[in-house]
């Protein structure tokens, strides 16, 4: 796996499960994965030597993130590395213009979009769209809300990313009843199956919540949102998990927002509530073995992530957070506290005593304490 | 963790999501947990020097098997290392005889036994009985049923143990409906947690398979099992995980067979099977911190041993028995086979909708093909 992040260091557990050697290749031996692996390469997965010095001893390349050269990938595929996803795939959770271009062929929705060159095409798609303000997104490198904004049509000039030649995409502003996320995995021949569609709670760009499945989507159209979700799997040849975040909105449509290739924020909540977790779907996908079950275990699972607040060290307040909540799950990442920066996530799955409401308020209370907003 | 065997490995999947940094002491960097952790020192665990060593940069040191001197591990409290369990307590699981010693003192039922040192004491004993047959253990040093045999009083005599001085335990044959574990965790300050009590099926003294919860132990003689062992746990103030085998008699008692003080084979059902898993249970306990939930997640569970066969490659029929079993979980050790050798385990999750009679046919199926037994 080219890269150490969480998802990597949640890929362990699945690879000890499944009886596979998971190796690492990140910059340090303090990465959240390399604390849990046994075969950490150092180095930098963004540059050749050392992802094709990496990848001479893998028997598959996968990824923790989309931020590995194309390029570099397409090299190694035509050197005989099984890469997966391939990077054909991989361009589409790296690139949105490209992204959008696609998935505008294909007929799948999406919001209305254009990549724009300058503060007046922003202004001239904005009039067009007959909205005050639009979404403006940088094509490549962004994540986690970073490389988003938005903007009236009026400041678009006082962003300094025309300036710099950064590709922009313009998107209108969609008023949404929801995000949802759809996380399918698929193999090389072309099997898939697809989690149930969950609801997902950003704030500041970052996902903060997930509840599955999605209380507010009826079943038919969580189907539909399945659909899609597999739609693009198919189409791209996906070959991993595949998570697609879309807008739910008012009148009952789904638009495409984002795509990843790899296990997704939006599916950590597989790993106790569904029969098979993403981490072992996703090594399954890659290693072309059957994939597991989806099914949720529970009627209700809540996913609550732990970002950096106040307190520096999360394990002063683990044991008054578990004496509080014997059925809670908690993952902690083994990284540095930084404020905003994702630390870990707790899930809760609901045993049919305690609505999602309050299987939510409960996970977010645990979450308060952990980050050091609220004492025990 | 002293020890790195699958029991370790295990564990680490438990330590990652606490974030926790499991470092292994083991003899090769092949070992099951070698293969899944990130920090293995490679040495004998059962060596003073090896152990002094290790233990001097752990916050708390605990264990994968019995068998580490317990005079090491009283030298190391002594230097104020944090041994969980301690000493004292893991000495009955190192010592049937002693363990047979304490139990009868504190009035909890165990079969008929008495030390013997000599084929005439034997056939004594067997007399006093009135049974013909009786089993033979050392008192040290055995473990899945090595060092335990059964003999008539005439054939004693044949057993080399008397001659080179090995201490032996005789114990009566007991008429058991079926044998069953209560496994239990417990904190320093006493706080303690009983997971329901499975039916554990044996063959040759291995753990073959397990049931959860026992399917012939009515509710309250299932809580009668747990308080045995909640009992045996505060009289031996035993830190983490213990697990007692209990015959349970055709009239209905349990009597106390054997004692581990680690994660066991008959907790492995939880990692899927409950809320919390009898590693992270491990953890917590040795860590001092709260304990997490134990009821199961479901009406009934099965977890089938793989033990090797004439398969050499298990990865081989992996595909054929995933395809054929969307929901069942595998869990390889990563241990070359040996004929016998404990290589993985399958755990099947009731839905309701299968009687655990057909979840017992599914996972002796995949194990069967697993080995080599049939194929896919």
């Amino acid at each position: 796996m080219a890269g150490g992040g969480q998802l990597a260091r949640m890929s362990q557990q699945a690879a000890i499960a499944l009886g596979i050697r998971l190796r690492v290749l990140t910059g340090s031996a303090t990465d959240s994965a390399s604390l849990a692996v046994a075969e950490t390469v150092l180095g930098d997965e963004r540059s050749w030597p050392d992802l094709a010095a990496f990848s001479a001893d893998c028997d598959v390349l996968t990824f923790d993130h989309e931020h590995v050269p194309g390029e570099y990938l397409s090299r190694l595929v035509a050197d005989g590395v099984a890469v997966r996803p391939g990077p054909t795939a991989l361009r589409h959770a790296q690139d949105k213009a490209v992204m959008r271009a696609r998935l505008d062929a294909a007929g799948v929705p999406c919001p209305r979009h254009r990549v724009v060159e300058s503060p007046e095409q922003v202004a001239a798609f904005a009039a067009e769209l007959g909205q005050p303000r639009v979404v403006l997104k940088t094509a490549r490198g962004g994540y986690d809300g970073k490389g988003v904004w938005i903007t009236g049509a009026e400041e678009a000039g006082d962003s300094s990313a025309f300036e710099a030649g950064v590709e922009v995409l313009a998107e209108e502003l969609v008023d949404f009843d929801c995000e949802v996320a759809a996380v399918v995995a698929r193999r090389p021949g072309g099997q898939s199956v697809a989690y149930p569609v969950v609801e997902s709670v950003q704030r500041d760009g970052i996902c903060v919540e997930v509840l599955a499945p999605a209380p507010s989507v009826p079943p038919a159209a969580a189907r539909q949102a399945q659909q899609i979700a597999t739609q693009i799997a198919d189409l791209l040849d996906v070959v991993g998990i595949l998570a697609v975040e879309m807008f739910y909105t008012r009148d009952g449509r789904f638009l495409v927002n984002e795509l990843a290739m790899r296990p997704h924020n939006t599916g950590h909540w597989t790993i106790e509530g569904a029969v098979t977790s993403q981490f072992e779907n996703h090594l399954r996908a890659v290693l072309d073995y059957p994939l597991g079950a989806v099914d949720a275990v529970a009627g209700s699972v809540v996913m609550v992530n732990l970002l950096g607040g106040s307190r520096s060290d999360l394990h002063e307040a683990l044991p008054s957070v578990l004496e509080k909540n014997p059925d809670l799950h908690v993952h902690l990442y083994g990284k540095a506290v930084r404020p905003g920066r994702k630390l870990g996530h707790v899930t809760l799955v609901g045993n049919g005593e305690q609505p999602v409401a309050r299987l939510a308020e409960r996970a977010r209370a645990a979450v308060a304490e952990l980050r050091g907003e609220v004492d025990g």
